[in-house]
């Protein structure tokens, strides 16, 4: 692989502590690499610092594959979560839709018109009904009908899919089951959601009827990385819009469609360019 | 009283049939009123009707005290909820607050521009700080301090005093104390409160908190009509501003006042210049 | 045709005058139609009334066909401007777009899905590279070569084929190439042009590079009309998005590219639905 | 001066290059100050380098009357422009205005709530009806009636006046004076002034009559460093507000004020707490 144009991305994370800057970045001085992008945050109640660098691989003083062990020592001196990553890597992405095609289309095109660094080999979905769009776009389409009964053993078969197409993220496009612990916990960090909400107002189902009967006059998307409690896991994105006493529920409906489209894309966006980091229940964002 | 440059505003509503706009219309027409605004909605799935009209009253035919009998038989036909104001009526408003003066002074600093069109006779508040402001501006300023035990006793104090003062309209500029049913009762659709979140997210007190502790990445402020049940009443306003894992709790408590002041004060001047009709646990803002 | 489910659509626009308002409901409830939006609007500065009514066809008293001549009379004694509509004709939409995909992915797309009530017969380009896009939803792509020497022959050839396609609507999804005056004149108040600013500002070409260079703090998307003079015609929806120091030129391009898609969406289904009324160089969107 | 609670905030510029971060990183972990905030950015285009650090000078190795020195070598050898602060300096602003109070009476009363840390010793105004604003609020007012002859004597006196004060921000709260280029190269990058429009549309005098003009559905307001070229500084911060059809001109002006106190509050804030840094005609604002 050649490293023209490709970069590194280091995220990282630990005790707040002095010389955790100075660590980094005569690491990075040392390396030779030029920085092309770095941020940080310490979250001053909590003590943690967090850090994202991503510089160029063209001209660095160390071969890719042994950045990772020459960073090792400081990471175990400052008691670092790490993570490096380099951009020409394709992430593999499973889109998983019940039956409204809004968002599955929306990341479709975006992944055709390149926007997405990223290979999508499967759609699957719990209904039949998206099929063709999947195939419109050449995507493998499986649909895993779920019972209570079936719901375990379709998960585990959903599970072994997933892992021989080595799966790195899966993107819930108005997936409307509930997955199980399980299933969450082997893609920990790795499952993003939209939900269709200003969270945590209206969690659960049929948001906008909620926020229809309650009277607000602002409706909102939130996505979210999924954990096994529904609907509470770190929000990587929210946008909100403005709505009436005009809006009835449909038109709540139509509107809400817009933002999770677009909340949803900018969260798939986000973590495929390594630019979250979550940390307990949150997220920090480096844009 | 000379009518030139004086408004009727009419506000109305009532079960949705036929004929109802043509009747309004027609009695305005043979009213002879310049209509200057007009703007209806219809509630289709309670089948209601609202209707908001103002016209000058220079020019009319029939006098201002006429009005309302006149409109009377139609208001009978329809089974109409109704109220007729006249703009050079001047409202007298209470400001209540308690130990965060932000509201207060904004308010304030807009009601001695001239921003809106009413008295303020006096700030009332549970706290004894914030008196230097009221006197500052020349209003009077009353402190109440209230237990659990001289809860009653004394909003039945407050609730005389406001009936000496004439007072129309209660605002609860962060004033932080809950009250009492009858309190409310008195005053329906007459107190509004500006809550210091996106309702219904993060209802109850320490909302900013929450917020920082969900890790949501957009904060809000709530105005709202006070009915009993604390943080559920009819919404007239929100608004919304982007934060980030930067804001600690302080960053969103200073950015959340700017959104507490412009949310309130907009809910004022929409009650004000009559713009809302509540019904249900809702509001339309005719704006 | 039956009548269904389908409504009737009255927009207008006359000079402001007692009656007005009396004499359009007086005519609906004569005619018995059962309202389901009404909106208005007076322009105090110009004196112009402008009017939205939509009512369902079902049950009312007088056919289709006679609605317009009934209506007849009342617009010449007040000298309207007015259009009448039904909901059950579905309008012919031809889309334009060069070489950036994405406005046209996503009107292609919503389309598809049933967002749009309306037909879309063919896509234009003066380029060859969006063919498949335009195939894959099995629309005919017509691929005008444009030159200085050959435009007035080109466009002569593109009118005579819109016209043979029965065109209601042009939309301009990032069409690079400005039309000339007598084909804007042949489809005046038909064609909505997408701005990738927040017009006035940054008008004419490379408005991210000029956003970029000023060092702008919000970016923003404007769609209008188009009229003779570029980027100067009736706007209909803008939309704006927060950026930072930290945006590259690529990056507004890319956080840009979905504000023109959801701005110039909008404005599509605002027209489809005749939601709009232009008057002198604006609209009065009844929303 | 006690260094408790006390920290030092350094801001510097350079041309990009390897091993500055380092070099700054080192420096301060020798320093030994536990770092509170840190950001940086690269401007890729300009291959420009800007970062902003504050920590903490209790527990600080050097004493705060040294850090420049010691820095010093760092600065020459990478060609840094830099400022260093301490947080327990308290600037001193001189508000100007003209005959709108909004903003005057909003940054006084954020002054006086403790939300500035500052002294605000004077108001300046060329006209006298603001005085009993400032007076309310214990300022100095002085008013300088300004013409066209005898503007430059004019500036002279205040310029004297404002050195004397030891003024070191100025704040134009709807000043509609335009500053000589005496003047304004004097104060550079030290006076900050709110524009009523979303720059660069409506750049000079009545924006929001050309705003309602142009029919814009969003109106915004610009707060900027002040350049010798009007409404051309560089832009420090931009918020907006939707705005339709049923608006007037006294509609945009009363929804404007409020955009224009909280973005020009914000501007005030970010330089009170050095956040930003101007290069070229841009700023970095580290929020």
């Amino acid at each position: 692989m050649s490293d023209e144009g490709v970069t590194a991305v280091l995220l990282l994370s630990c005790p707040d502590q002095k010389g955790l800057v100075a660590a980094v970045s005569d690491f990075l001085y040392r390396n030779d690499g030029n920085i092309i992008h770095a941020d940080q945050h310490t979250d001053q109640e909590e003590s943690i610092f967090l850090q994202r660098v991503e510089w160029e691989l063209a001209g660095s003083a160390i071969a890719r594959e042994e950045i990772g062990g020459a960073f090792q020592p400081i990471a175990e001196r400052f008691g670092m979560t790490w993570s490096l990553d380099f951009s020409d890597y394709v992430p593999r992405i499973a889109l998983f839709a019940s039956r409204l095609p809004h968002c599955l289309y929306d990341l479709l095109a975006r992944w055709r018109m390149g926007e997405f660094r990223a290979e999508v080999p499967l759609v699957v979905s719990n209904h039949a009904d998206l099929r063709p769009i999947a195939e419109d776009f050449g995507v493998a389409f499986h649909s895993f009908s779920i019972t209570p009964e079936t719901k375990v053993a379709q998960e585990e078969r959903l599970l072994a899919m997933l892992e021989e197409e080595r799966i790195d993220l899966i993107v819930l496009a108005r997936y409307m089951q509930v997955l199980g612990e399980r299933f969450v916990a082997q893609y920990r960090n790795r499952i993003i959601n939209i939900h269709h909400s200003f969270l945590p107002a209206f969690a659960g189902g049929r948001p906008y009827h909620l926020a229809h009967e309650r009277g607000v006059k602002i409706i909102g998307a939130t996505a979210h990385y999924v954990t096994p409690e529904l609907d509470e896991g770190p929000i990587i994105e929210q946008d909100v819009a403005r709505v009436s006493h005009r809006d009835s529920v449909a038109d709540l409906i139509r509107k809400g469609r817009d933002l999770e489209k677009v909340v949803l894309a900018r969260a798939v966006d986000l973590h495929l360019r390594r630019r979250i980091l979550v940390y307990g229940n949150k997220t920090v964002v480096f844009d």
